[in-house]
């Protein structure tokens, strides 16, 4: 028999990846171009031209025993230091090649931090709506997530009960801005009155917490809104970074981790850090792609894309009578869900050939989140469907 | 501060890794070509031509959204299907892409399948010596290694003691042959009694006991010898490989992991294996070499640099007084020490600026391991260093 934590998991496993399989599945029925699959967050816009060219290059003139050997287990230095190069330019910080760890994604990245830091019974907070797979993450390392309700009014944190439920056993705090599945960014001054309530807990209770700020969607941003850096505001700072959307490079797993020398404990925190890149089984982050990185670091996606499928598919629902945030970044809409129940309604919506995730898999029921990383026709198709959907529901 | 499991390990870390480190200051201050540095398996024959032509193909003809975007968690169903064929043409296997989930490197694999199964104190067999690492992914789950002593006449497995060891804990059995850090391969014979033993014992504890072959050397054997594919000996037999020796990939993390229609609770099994590789952040093996394997699954290294290494090496060590086993496969030269502390003998080699691997990091103390994956002059430089401690240890 399988271990036994893994067999509800196996039951539950992720509605997102189930809808991603369930597309999959009706695309091979009706044909690809009538099913308006909006489950998961895989980019539609490629990867800049400079990417594979880039590869190309290294690919044709490096040497091929360099490319693809072994390196440290933190990356290529040069790599690293090309990295903290561009976020202090960028974010008047102060980083090193030392204070870059290259990692497998932020996926494998919060991995990382949380095998580092985490005993078991350490409670790590999180603010719904937050991605479903944190739960797994922590829960990989025996620790135990205490949810924020969501604040369904503009979905920034609820910070009166994020200071409540701050505890003696609270290690690590994980906030995703621009967010999924909101598309919300967290304000300056809200990330002020956050580090004030941290700092004042960490004296409180004679404990060290940290701030692990989850940044796949950085570079994601409309309307020139402004995405604070988040080591400037509260020292025990950690960041996990990807370039699997501001590169579009999902598939091969590249990211890194920022820990800065100002964190509590940074030596052992960077040691073990190290250690947990290794023994987790991910040794380091892919070669060729850490040097991919490393010829791209300004290179910069053009999200218009993006934008124009945000305001067609803002506007259109909100026309239709939906009720939702306007999303200032990510690529994602999270929409009120017409019946209590939303996975009554993701079935509607499934009957028209749209798939969208319930709210539930982020720790807030009653909501859909619709990914917005899709063709532009995909948009234009579905609105038919979100229109029979508003008139069933009585909407408008 | 950082979680308790972590603290030992950071202090003790990877004797290997920081050997790699080690080395690479060395050669900082003596210069590389001064510095014979046997310490990592990190391989010295470069990756086939084949493999950046794949990869150049791919990046220059396939759609970029596609090579790098997501795909199921398990990998490109068409790559697990050739990945399946081949074995199949090679073992006469029934394997079908259903059987094969893409993994980060046999690492990556291995923690995948050892999350799937271990319940905490859950115990796995390994046979000493073996690859230290193997502690950590064990202990990453909480299960518990039984090591079983070394058969130091031949370093086949000692399998009276195997026998003995087994309990109604034992959850699996790591297998690793062509062997790091012998260079044994484990004959049809020694299979065939080992699967008789676990075929009992399943039996006597009414459990299910799941042998796990880690094959990363498969490729690599000389003199013709036949590595036996385990999964026809041993009905709940799972494989992990990795193409890190075999197409010399391994900062790519690129491998798989074999799980046949036989083992127990195959469904549940294989539903684990693919929610533990999502959700210990893999998410899915690097995109764009799982297409670059897909073109290149006939393609075979040519392992003569290895094999001429292993030739002057091993005779040159034997000629000086050095004990140890000519290995049929891997890269690895397993050495007995002439003095019982092996640690004192790499201190000793050092001095000669000769790294080499102490024994204890493998279970097996008074031995230290040699990786000859480097250059033929890495080798005959160290002649003279490898000399003068046969002289200082009168070894002949």
């Amino acid at each position: 028999m399988i271990a036994d934590k893994m067999v509800g998991l196996v039951k539950g496993s992720s509605a997102i990846r189930a809808m991603f399989e369930e597309g999959k599945r009706l695309a091979s029925i009706y044909g690809a171009e009538n099913v308006y699959d909006f489950s998961l967050g895989n980019p539609n816009v490629p990867a800049p031209a400079e990417v594979n060219q880039a590869a190309i290059e290294i690919l044709s003139e490096e040497k091929t025993i360099a490319v693809h050997g072994y390196m440290s287990n933190s990356g290529y230095e040069e790599v690293r230091a090309k990295i903290a190069n561009s976020l202090n330019k960028r974010f008047d910080t102060n980083f090193t090649e030392q204070n870059i760890i290259m990692t497998v994604g932020a996926a494998g990245g919060l991995n990382v931090i949380l095998k580092t830091l985490l005993n078991p019974g350490d409670e790590v907070i999180a603010f719904a709506p937050y991605f479903g797979e944190y739960n797994s993450y922590v829960s990989n390392f025996d620790g135990k997530i205490v949810a924020i309700s969501p604040n369904t009014e503009n979905f920034q944190p609820n910070l009166t009960e994020f200071e409540e439920k701050i505890s003696a056993r609270t290690k690590a705090v994980i906030v995703n801005s621009p967010n999924n599945p909101t598309g919300v960014v967290y304000s300056e001054d809200t990330i002020k009155k956050m580090a004030d309530i941290l700092n004042k807990k960490q004296e409180e209770f004679s404990i060290d917490i940290y701030l692990i700020s989850d940044e796949p969607y950085r570079e994601l941003v409309y309307d020139g809104v402004e995405v604070p850096y988040l080591t400037k505001y509260y020292a025990n700072t950690i960041v996990g970074y990807s370039y699997s959307k501001s590169l579009s490079l999902p598939g091969e797993r590249i990211g890194y981790l920022v820990i800065p020398d100002e964190v509590a404990d940074f030596s052992m925190v960077l040691g073990a850090a190290n250690v947990a890149n290794r023994i987790l089984g991910y040794v380091n982050a892919p070669s060729l792609f850490q040097k991919v990185i490393g010829k791209c670091i300004d290179v910069e996606m053009d999200i218009t894309p993006y934008n124009r499928n945000r305001e067609l598919l803002y506007n259109s629902l909100v026309e239709y009578g939906f009720t939702c945030i306007k999303p200032e970044g990510a690529f994602y809409l999270f929409v009120k869900s017409p019946v209590a129940d939303e996975k009554e309604f993701c079935e509607e919506a499934k009957k028209h050939n749209i798939l969208v995730v319930p709210g539930s898999s982020f720790a807030c029921p009653g909501y859909v989140r619709i990914a917005y990383c899709v063709a532009y026709e995909t948009i234009e198709g579905a609105l038919r469907g979100f229109k029979a959907l508003a008139v069933k529901y009585q909407l408008s």
